[in-house]
């Protein structure tokens, strides 16, 4: 296991089983998913002018130059610079251009800046990333297994930034009036999601054990591995979805304070909140939602996504049952028994806090997910925004109860 | 175990064994208690002066005056009002001015216009306590058991308030060049804080109970009892003290982002903070604390007071420790062996949430803890400023993680 | 003529013949001046309670208590403490506390915490004049004349206060949902006001002169005395009543942007303006007016007032006319035939700069009229607030065109 | 003479004599005209990338690519929409993205969110001038003389966000730490300023005359033309320079509160201003000025720019001056004797006020200048990024007193 290293917005889960990180024994092998995963940000970025490569639209959004370029400087600063004399940095500048908030690395542009970077242009950053790619090629094979490590972390931050790419794009091209579509055909639903009535499983009470257990990556938040004592629950078989939330506005939801928690209430008021982010009536009387492929008319049987913890709390309020602990959901995930995951980011009951026994790495790599332990809600599980083998059961993501610009729903628990 | 109704601000804390709600088998010891807790809020407002009495210094401070009117608007509401026929109100007007947040009573004049009610005036305010008094003289003894846990609650209630009545006062008058004292003598420490070295003792591990048992008054927050795995963990024998502030603040700890959690640093750099609150340079070179006593120069071996949880975590993280949970903290204080509580509430490291199985009661007065449960952190022990027989071990308090005009200190915890 | 010395938000206007001012030849007749404004002020304040008198309402205005204070810190401080060697300052931190803006007087308390000093109480205020008034009963005749001049200008000074005494009453009174009355019986109106049809008179064109001549009190601000070329113009005969303005709001007019100003258009929208500060609808259909008597019935014959500059240029515009420039209304009051003047003050359509070849004075006093000359237009004429005494042909009065806590209202002009 | 139609940001100065808009008796002179400043404003474009040409840095800016939309729809819209009938707009969308201010023109996209348009790229927007330009090609031979005096405007208007595109390039190029350059040589002054001391001359007095007289164009604000009274004065015979700039700074000038206008003081420490707008200190100890050649050692011989109304006016004061009026500006330079003037825009102490007589267009034309008539000055002469033939000496334009993103620059005058 090792120190992970995200942005605020992120989190990450490890492999599983079957995915492309396993049996990385070798160097070589993991020289061939280095070449995978970066070229799959160029891919995503494929659709992308240059301006809008450029505008940051909020912000908690980056460009996605910007992505394209820090997943960048993270190889080139922690393997490159720290370990390859002789390397020659792309450009003195991009230092201090690209990094987050590595306060151990000193300066930084500020991030609400972020858009004002016309300069480099989307093509200088496609060359700088050739020359790290390059230089990372050559330097792979000579790499210890503690800097093999290193990379393979590099490579989880740049699977967490591509699915950040994909949700500021979103947010992005939602600003603008002619609402361009990113892409024209949609990703498949991961998990059907049925229709119709849901049903309860019940899950595991009692001790279990939770967070990850050393075996192949994982972030350092996701450790170590404990017991929790959990009392008997249920959980729903798959998340809440579009029709259901039509439901829960119909009833009146978001005007009856009595469902929702005193910060939502105030946001909903000061917000003037009636709909999921990026819902937009339609001229049938229906409902629009903007995605990566545009607006598209409202698919009842979809999960509902785009929502701030505050709804997903209310909505579980309203329909008498409460959000899942992290550690039920995981306790259940990790039987397998968990249908639908993947599709939206589940909301969880659960503050984003250190485990029993979590201590923060040393150095830079070590700021990375400690910091951000107030605040913020735990998800769980993933989204169709998520790079392909970027989760397992004990991923932890997080956000601020009033954030919805990820791919985020809910499922629903109740106690037994 | 009744529903709890309080503030935003505060907390609150059962019966100590041998408290004054002790054995209130009766409505004739009720009323008994009545009649102290009421006299003891207007005791609290005997150093003001109208004005004193009026001015809101904050958003998150309310008058004096409001706290002595809303504490008998809660009597006047859910006891007369609801169940007394032929109850007069003293004034139509004031059930709009002095509901605090419950939206199931309707419409209220807006918290941060509290400091604009000039009139009515602390004498009339006096005399509306005075109405609602007399009619509860003459209701008590009517009182069914359901209604005399009512009047319980509502004795709590006013506790909460008598000390936010404190800490709001000491805010306003921090705001006045003249620096004004709100009493002459100080209250004596509850427990002497040792100066010098501090001691860590051994927390029980494993299954424990923590939560409420129903025997005796406690808010709905503070169950159902239930069980908490915990692992090995030492806490320290007393609060940190101001000396050890000093310490940390020649460290130059108020300067290094490293301590921080993320959006501490952020605070400490948006407010330039560089010492607790109440803090002022003193003209030999220390400090002084602004507290109920006026100015007085800072005291070495006493609990350093009024921070922010970002700056109790910074402290535990410069210290190599960190905060207690609130598990923890309550299995040790249970036991009765936990030295220097009752001086500083004690920020924990958990997130208010609610323990496993918890349910708001229904109607207004469940809206009073649960809808709080997001942003904040549970604080344990009571103050200086606590009224008496107003803490137990199972006491929740809460407040956002920056907020430090409460009597807010820390005591470390470690990983054993 | 004098340099004047004013708070930012009011000007004043010198001695009307006969007023009050006229034949101050001898300092005894200053002396008895001084005795009757400065008890004018004290039973301005008779009607307010502590808490009335410490409360500030919003940034722009200053406690009752405040004003009594800083009226007298002006004669302590350039009479008292700068001439009347030997002389004891009331207590020391009152010229911190006091001072209202002028820098070369040093520090002071922040004018948004002016609501903050529950200390020094009303009476202890009233002490401090007494105290004053003491020294100043002794000084006066020993002081030059010179120094009586001085005198003079803090008297205008007081009376500039005495109006914002009440213009701030009114506003706090009026964010109290008591809605306390401050006094029981209306001043009558200065000078009635004609329901029906307005007359237009025609001014003086050509080279006319302006300012003040010199002869008795002005402030600095109100010359020299200068010429101005006027082109042919007519004015109304009285300012716009209620009755005018319902129909302005009957016709859309807040709500049709071709009538506004592009920054009265943004303030319309962003405050949600629809109606004059202080009317509020009442249960018949119609408006009520709040004042110092209290909410009263709208008056459709009286002079509407609480306007912003915005909303007065907008009527203008709606009504095919124009605002008159401060020249036009100076021109035409000089001649003693600008009827209903004295009732509101009337925006101009001109902005508050220097006349040509002013120049303000040296040292503290100087500060007053020149530093403002930015951003703001001019009124004239005064208000039924306005104190006896305190109006001339040449008064600039001036505020920020969004302001309106004052008794502003409009009279229209148009060219001919 | 025609209605003006004018962005918020700008002015614009009629035909000097000799410049490209004289004479423009028959259609084909103003055709040739038109093309050539069409061409202009994408040769100004031609050294941006899709990304510069869509940032916008600061709300007060608009993208270059916004510039370019928007002029191109006044043409499509006054001119091809309502009268050529059968015009097919480019695309339906366009005049809700690109009207600017017009209300009577319908609905429209938010001003601050100008920069979220990453689609229309610059490329498609380069298409839509070529379509409009292709249909004013075969209509402008047809038009009546009405129409060709609105074409005209149309032209003026394209000069002046000409202008803005340069300041707006300027502003967002500074706020990225590589300091782009927007071009490689500076244009050369315009006239050579003078190092050494400063001349003072006398200007007209008493009655003269100003204001557009209608030969040619010119926006209506700059009429009629009217007579104006000036008292004796004198003018200086160029404007201020850096180095004397450096005086100022160096006596203390951004710190001592009497020389500066109220407001401007409040904003010098709320902004904490120590130096114009674009200077930053130098490794030698001086100072590099960012401009469009990137950053450049500052020259003291230089006409400094970038100032606010509030540092000019403090600057005049602490020299002893003022600053000129308008009338005085124009009634100097309609002799032909105000040397340095095409430097920088010159800030005057005049409101931006109507002229007597004023009057605006109905219509959509009309609402452009008189309604920014309110906390706006007067500058005067045109900058070294005014497009040739864009200024005359009635020429009014106008900004906030805090704004310092255009070449504002300064020149003294004082009474005699």
């Amino acid at each position: 296991m090792i120190a992970s290293n995200i942005e605020t917005e992120l989190a990450e889960t490890p492999l599983a089983p079957g995915g492309p990180f396993e049996n990385l024994t070798t160097g070589k092998a993991l020289q061939q998913l280095y070449r995978e995963i970066r070229a799959h940000s160029l891919a995503l970025a494929a659709p992308l002018s240059d301006a809008d490569a450029t505008v940051q639209s909020m912000e908690d959004a980056s460009p996605a130059k910007w992505h394209l370029a820090h997943t960048s400087w993270f190889f080139e600063t922690f393997l490159l610079r720290d370990n390859r004399p002789g390397y020659q940095a792309f450009d003195d500048s991009y230092a201090y251009l690209f990094n987050s908030y590595y306060e151990a690395e000193g300066a930084r542009h500020a991030r609400p800046k972020r858009g004002m970077l016309t300069r480099p242009s989307l093509d200088e950053i496609r060359a700088y990333r050739a020359h790290v790619d390059n230089a990372m090629e050559q330097a792979i094979p000579d790499f210890s297994e503690k800097l093999l490590e290193l990379v393979e972390l590099g490579l989880h931050h740049e699977q967490q930034h591509q699915e950040l790419l994909l949700t500021d794009i979103l947010h992005l091209f939602s600003c603008n009036p002619l609402r361009p579509a990113y892409r024209h055909t949609s990703r498949p639903s991961l998990h059907a999601v049925e229709p119709g009535s849901m049903n309860w499983n019940t899950g595991p009470d009692g001790i279990q054990e939770i967070g990850h257990d050393g075996q192949g990556f994982a972030f350092d938040c996701e450790g170590p591995r404990h017991q929790v004592l959990l009392t008997p629950f249920a959980i729903a078989d798959r998340p809440i979805t579009n029709g259901e939330w039509c439901a829960f506005i119909a009833d009146g939801g978001y005007r009856e304070p009595r469902h929702w928690l005193s910060d939502g209430w105030a946001w909903v008021q000061a917000e003037q909140i009636d709909a999921p982010l990026y819902w937009s009536p339609a001229d049938n009387g229906g409902w629009n939602i903007f995605g990566l492929e545009g607006d598209q008319p409202l698919e009842p049987a979809a999960p509902v996504r785009h929502l701030s913890l505050y709804e997903a709390d209310a909505y579980a309020s309203w329909a008498g049952a409460r959000l899942p602990t992290e550690a039920e959901w995981e306790a259940v995930a990790q039987t397998g028994d968990l249908p639908g995951t993947g599709e939206v980011w589940e909301w969880t009951g659960s503050a984003y806090r250190p485990y029993p026994g979590f201590r923060a790495a040393e150095g830079a790599v070590g700021e990375y997910n400690g910091k951000f332990m107030s605040g913020q809600f735990v998800l769980r599980g993933g989204s169709q925004a998520t790079s392909p083998g970027h989760v397992r059961p004990s991923y932890r993501n997080f956000f601020y109860p009033h954030q919805r610009w990820q791919f985020t729903g809910l499922r629903l628990a109740k106690d037994l």
